[in-house]
């Protein structure tokens, strides 16, 4: 998908990252509730908006960046030749994105 | 169409693009579900907009790009002599077109 | 009505055309569905909105261009002495204009 | 009444005009319906609006001025010392007048 | 109150003029209904506004001024001590105040 | 409280005077509707909003200050220390405080 | 979380302080009612917001204090690690955080 779609403006593509659950026996399982995944990687992000006076503001995030998300907003985003792809894409507006999840 | 209508300020005339799917029998159909079809080719683009300085915004995509378009959003048109047509042209204000699609 | 209203600010005068309609006999009629009519002809424009300066966007039609019409706004004005007149006059905020119409 | 009213900011003090009607009996009577009274006389402006960094807009009209006026909108206006009278005094906002009629 | 109340920013304190009506009998009594009374003189006005670059915008009217009030709007103020006074006082942003009276 | 609330931004803490009202055997009592307290004392304010340039707009009130508050609107604050108190803390932005009110 | 959140623009990560109930038995208990927790501890601030100009307005923040959080607002965020952790994190945007509260 990064390949293929250039964001424009203040636009983030972001692949949603499917959390694992242990089940009783011990084997993990996807969660079934797609609103609870939080969690992203940004795939790519436009070139950012423009102020008043013509110059651009940049976005705050950049490729491969992981990212904490709200849990409404964005759009999810498929292309015809990913119909039967489970992989989940979503655009988010550079200010809607929570902050930057760093690894300890 | 983009030789009859230039599109003013920040608007970009954008002609969907109607995906084929594979029926049981192997022949190409065209989707009925005008509402899912979210690519298009950018026919023809406004000059942009004027800031509160008065200077140009240009719209942030040219002729011939491909783009990715919102679920919702932009203006249906057609002319008199196109209504026999089942071509589907739409005006799109730039930041509501998602992204450009690159070929792989 | 072009010689008699000057609009102010960023107003634009427009004339709707009315579409014809070959009948089954072929003799063109005149739709009835007047809010099927999108293409006007401008009479007169203002001269601008101010910006936030002071200094002037200019409208971006002038008197002559044929124009696409979005297919709700715009004010319908009736000067006293045209009453009886079938002809249909409108005022359109510049930026409620869709586009320029050109000849091929 | 514009002796008396010095309108404020972006505020226009209008006088409606009140069309006559000929009557079958070839009279002419006012019309009954103020709502449909669309034309006025400009009696007083105010000297404009300030912009965001504190220089001046004038108002698009000036005293005398024969105007268009919106169906809705304008407050209507009564001094004590007019209450008997039946004209029709009304501030409107600078942007709201249409346009300016001109005679032919 | 104009010596207790110093109104802040663009806010207007304006007391609220009694118009009286001549009864049957030819006693001038004061008119029962508050929402008529339109007509104001200003006591006291704040600096004005501030501009998006800090500059200070000051309000239209100045003390002394006899103003039209819009019918609706404004805030009835009323400080402990002058709770059983019948004087009306109430403070208008300086874009509510319709205009300024002036003697014939 | 001022001594443990440091506003933020243009954030004014306010706390509210409880006004006695003379009973019929000449005692006073405070009133019970809270809701008709309009004045209050000025214990801390913030530093200012910042403009779009960056700049700082002060606020209009200072500590000591005696003001006229609106009947709607502010946020009762309470710290946990605080809540056997009878005491009414109120944080309201510098813009719906309705004026300062000076001694005679 | 600190460690691993990093809030973006003017987004103000808090961690909420838990307020001690002393029961009828003299034992501390937590309440139970978390709407009534308005305390907290700034764990991380974003860079701050860009002015229409683009130049950043930092928060007025920082981690480490103290603050008085709003009844309603904020954003409460929770990451897969520490979803069987009692802790409350939120994000609160810089203007909707009340005050800072500083030691006696």
């Amino acid at each position: 998908m990064a390949q293929r779609l250039k964001p424009l403006l203040d636009k983030v593509l972001v692949q949603k990252v499917m959390p694992m659950t242990k089940s009783a026996a011990g084997i993990f399982l996807p969660e079934t509730a797609a609103a609870r995944v939080n969690e992203g990687i940004v795939l790519a992000t436009g070139p950012g908006k423009r102020t008043l006076d013509g110059s651009l503001i940049p976005v705050s995030v950049k490729e491969g960046d992981k990212v904490l998300l709200p849990e409404f907003g964005g759009i999810t985003v498929k292309l015809e030749e990913d119909k039967t792809k489970e992989t989940s894409y979503h655009l988010y507006r550079d200010d809607e994105i929570l902050g930057i999840l760093q690894d300890k």
